[in-house]
C-alpha cells in the first residue's frame, strides 16, 4: 500500500491555500469532506456538450468527467428527465411502465443470464450490494482487487477501494493485486494477471477466506488505465471460477460505450462477468446505478436480506437512463468514442516521441491513459503531473491524473467529443508541455 | 429478533399470486429484489398533490410516502429541476452557488454547532458515512439501536436494521432496545428508555465495545410510531454521552416538518444531536440526502479516508432542495401537518372509542400510527391489518404498516394534506372497519 496516494486529493484545494469568499463559503459548509479540484478552485455556471462555463466567463473542455458522457445538459436527457419529474416520481412498489421500459433496453446490452437487475442511486450501493450477493451466492468472504482500485465509499466499498484509504491496511478478506501493466507482469499481461489472481486466492484460503469475488473496473481506470491486450482477462476470470469465485465487472468507468469496440468494458475481454455494476454515465448525470446479476444468485442474498432501495429505479431516472441509450445510438457515440479516441491517441503518440517527458500512451475509445514521466530517469513524475494539470487549465482543458503514482492523465472525455476538440486537446497538451519546458528546464 | 418481521413485504406480491403481463415483466427485470406493493400491485401513471393516479384511472390519497413531502409533482420543485437540469448538473469538486445558497438554508434549520455537511444520495449513504463518523470521533465501535429499527440498505447500515435482516443475527457491536413505548417501558417511558440505553450500553462495554453512538429516528417509523411524551429521549442521550458515544439523529422519516411543531423530529424531545442524517423528502423524490456534523468529528473520519459522492451535492439536487425549503416556508406546511395531523388524530381516536379493533393513535403532525387489535384480547393483529390495508386501498387510500407486529398503520401523507382529504381518510378508514365487520363477524 505505501505509496499509494488517494487519487481523490490530487491537486485539490488544500488548507493554506488563498481562498475567495465563494471558496470560503464552499469550506465552511462542507468541512473536511470538501474535495475541490485545483488549489485555486474555478465556480462554474453552465455546461454544453463538451464544454463548462465558468463565472468569469471563461469555457473549459472537460476531460476530467465520464457523467455527462452523451454531453453536458444533452437536450434528449434534459427533456426526458423535465417531462417525467412533472408527470410522476415515485418508488418501485408500483408499477410504472417507463421502469421496465427501460430495464428491457438495458438488458439487450447484457449478457443473456443476468436478468435480475438491482436499480440504486450510486456506483457505491451497486457495488456494496455486489459484494454481498456475491458473497451470499458463493458462501465466500474473499475479494481481489486492484492495488490502487476505488469502487465506492460505502463502509463496505471502502473495504475493497485501496486507493480511498490514507492510512489504514485493507481488511484480511480482501488481497489487492498489481494493476494489469508491464511493470507489474512484464510481456504476457494476460499469463501474470492470472497468477496474480491465483496467488492472491492461495492467499485468502492462507486467512482462511473462501474466495468469493474478483471485483474489478475493465479499464482499470483508478490503477492508472490499462486496457491492452484484449483478452488479458480471460485467464484471471478462470482462476477465480476454478476456486468457487464470482467475477465482477464492475462498469462504472467504463460502461455505456465509451472504450469505443464494446458497449461495455468487459466486452473487449471476451469474457461474461457473473454480476455487472454500473453507474456514472447512466444517467448522464441524473443520480442512478444498478447491478445485474443472475436470479439465483440474487436471491441468494434476499433470502437473508429484504433490499429495497427508495430512490432506486424511480420514473424519472428511467426516463433520463433511456434517453442516454437512445442518444448513444442514434448519435452513434460508441463509434464517434472509437474514432475520435483512436485519433487522439495517435496525435499523444506523436507528442510522446518528440518529448521525452510523455511515456506511455495506452487507451481505448474516449479513455486514455497518459504517463507524465521524468525525462532522464523515466520514473513516473507527479509533481509534472500537477504542474501539467495546471497548464492545461491555463489552456481551456480541465483534465485529472489517476494511477499508484498519480503520475498517469486521464483522458475521460465526453463521448461526443469532436475532432475539432480532439484536436484542441492535443493542441493545449502540446503548450503546456512547450511551457513548462520554457519556465523549468 | 424472534417475532420482527421485515417490515418492506407487508402486504407485497408473492411468488403464487396472480400475475399480468406489467406485472410478470416487473418480476422478470427486478428478480428476487422486487418489492411490490399490495399482493395485486398498482400500475401508476401521474401524481399530484396527496393523489396518485393508477393506469385504469382511479385516484388514489397517498398516505403511504412520506418522500413527495410538499406534494407529489409540486410546481415549484418541479420548475427549479426543469431549469437547473438544462442549466448545469456537475459534481462537488467545482463551486456551483446554487449548492452553497441551499446549505446556507439547510443550515439555518440545524443546531449551529453542526457546521459541516456531507451531501449523499441517499438515506442509506448518510448513516453509513454517520455511523463511521462516530465510531471515528469516540474511538468507540459498539452502536444502539431500537429494535425494529430500519436505518437503510447498505452493508454497515444493514447491520444496524433488525427489521432488515430476516434470519441473521445482528452483530455483537451493534445492541437493539425495546421501543419507547408503554409495553415496554410502562408509564415512565422516559426513564425507562434511558434505562435500556444504559443497559445496552453495559452490554457492549462487557463485549468489549466501547458504545459509539445511539442511532435512533426519533418518531421511531418503523417500530410503529412512538412519539410522546415529548421530551422522553432527554435521558438517554445523557447515557450515551456520560458514555462516551455520540447520538444520531435519523431524520429521514421524521425530518422536514412533518411532526407539525419542529422541523426536525428531535426538536419534540428538547435534544440536540451530534450529527443528524436525513433523506427521504429532502428533495421532494429527488434522490438526495446529508449527514450534519461537527467538523471535528467529521475531520476525524476524513483524516483516515477520502470521501466523495459523486452524485451528492450536485446543483439540480441543491435546486430541489432549496425549492422544498421554500415551499415548507411558504405555504405554512409545519403549520399545516400541525393542524390537518391534529385533526386527524382526534377522527381516528373518535374512531377507536367505538370499535375495539382499534387500539392506541398516537403520533405527531402527519406521522401518526395506529394499533390494529383483536378486539378480544387486545393483541396486535397483523391478519387484520392486512386486510384493512385492501380494504383502504378499494376505498381508494394507499396506506402501509409498521412496527414489531406489523399491526400499526402508518398514516403519512404529505404535509400539504388537506382537512377534506383528511376527511376522506378517516371516512374510509370508518367504510372499512364497517365493510370487514360485515365480512367477519
Amino acid at each position: 500500500m505505501s505509496g499509494v496516494r488517494p487519487i481523490l486529493e490530487m491537486n485539490a484545494f488544500r488548507k493554506g491555500d488563498a481562498t475567495t469568499p465563494a471558496l470560503d463559503r464552499r469550506l465552511s459548509n462542507f468541512g473536511a469532506a470538501s474535495v475541490l479540484f485545483y488549489r485555486d478552485p474555478i465556480e462554474m455556471v453552465g455546461a454544453k456538450g463538451a464544454t463548462m462555463i465558468a463565472r468569469d466567463g471563461t469555457r473549459y473542455l472537460d476531460f476530467y468527467n465520464n457523467v455527462p458522457s452523451v454531453g453536458h445538459t444533452h437536450p434528449k436527457v434534459v427533456e426526458a428527465v423535465q417531462r417525467q419529474i412533472a408527470t410522476l416520481n415515485t418508488n418501485t412498489r408500483y408499477l410504472v411502465e417507463i421502469v421496465d421500459t427501460y430495464l428491457d433496453a438495458l438488458k439487450a446490452y447484457l449478457p443473456s443470464r443476468l436478468t435480475s437487475v438491482v436499480m440504486t442511486c450510486t456506483g457505491s450501493e451497486a457495488n456494496d450490494l455486489a459484494l454481498r450477493v456475491a458473497q451470499a451466492a458463493t458462501g465466500g468472504t474473499g475479494i481481489i482487487v486492484s492495488e490502487a482500485a476505488y469502487h465506492g465509499n460505502t463502509a463496505l466499498t471502502t473495504d475493497v477501494s485501496p486507493s480511498a484509504l490514507k492510512q489504514s491496511a485493507l481488511p484480511d478478506w480482501v488481497v489487492a493485486i498489481a494493476p494489469p501493466g508491464a511493470a507489474a507482469y512484464g510481456t504476457d499481461i494476460a499469463a501474470g494477471f492470472a497468477r496474480a489472481v491465483a496467488d492472491a486466492i492461495a492467499t485468502l484460503k492462507d486467512r482462511g477466506h473462501q474466495p468469493a469475488a474478483l471485483l474489478v473496473d475493465s479499464i482499470f481506470s483508478s490503477d492508472g488505465i490499462f486496457s491492452d491486450p484484449p483478452g488479458f482477462l480471460t485467464g484471471a476470470v478462470e482462476e477465480i471460477h476454478k476456486a468457487g469465485g464470482l467475477m465482477i465487472a464492475d462498469e462504472v468507468q467504463p460502461g455505456f460505450g465509451r472504450t469505443g469496440t464494446h458497449f461495455w468494458g468487459y466486452g473487449r475481454h471476451g469474457i461474461s462477468p457473473d454480476i455487472v455494476t454500473m453507474g456514472k454515465p447512466m444517467g448522464n448525470g441524473f443520480p442512478m446505478a444498478a447491478i445485474a446479476a443472475q436470479p439465483g444468485h440474487l436471491a441468494a442474498f434476499c433470502a437473508d436480506v429484504g433490499y429495497f432501495n427508495t430512490f432506486g429505479g424511480n420514473p424519472v431516472a428511467a426516463a433520463a437512463g433511456l434517453a442516454v441509450l437512445e442518444v448513444i445510438r442514434e448519435e452513434e457515440l460508441m463509434k464517434n468514442a472509437h474514432d475520435v479516441g483512436t485519433l487522439l491517441i495517435a496525435q499523444l503518440r506523436d507528442i510522446a516521441a518528440d518529448d521525452a517527458r510523455v511515456g506511455d500512451v495506452r487507451g481505448s475509445g474516449l479513455f486514455i491513459g497518459l504517463d507524465l514521466i521524468n525525462a532522464q530517469t523515466g520514473v513516473p513524475d507527479p509533481a509534472f503531473t500537477v504542474q501539467m494539470i495546471d497548464a492545461m487549465r491555463e489552456a481551456g482543458v480541465m483534465i485529472g491524473a489517476a494511477g499508484r503514482y498519480g503520475a498517469t492523465l486521464k483522458i475521460r472525455p465526453p463521448l461526443c467529443l469532436t475532432r475539432e476538440e480532439a484536436d484542441c486537446f492535443s493542441d493545449a497538451f502540446r503548450k503546456s508541455l512547450r511551457r513548462l519546458s520554457n519556465a523549468h528546464t
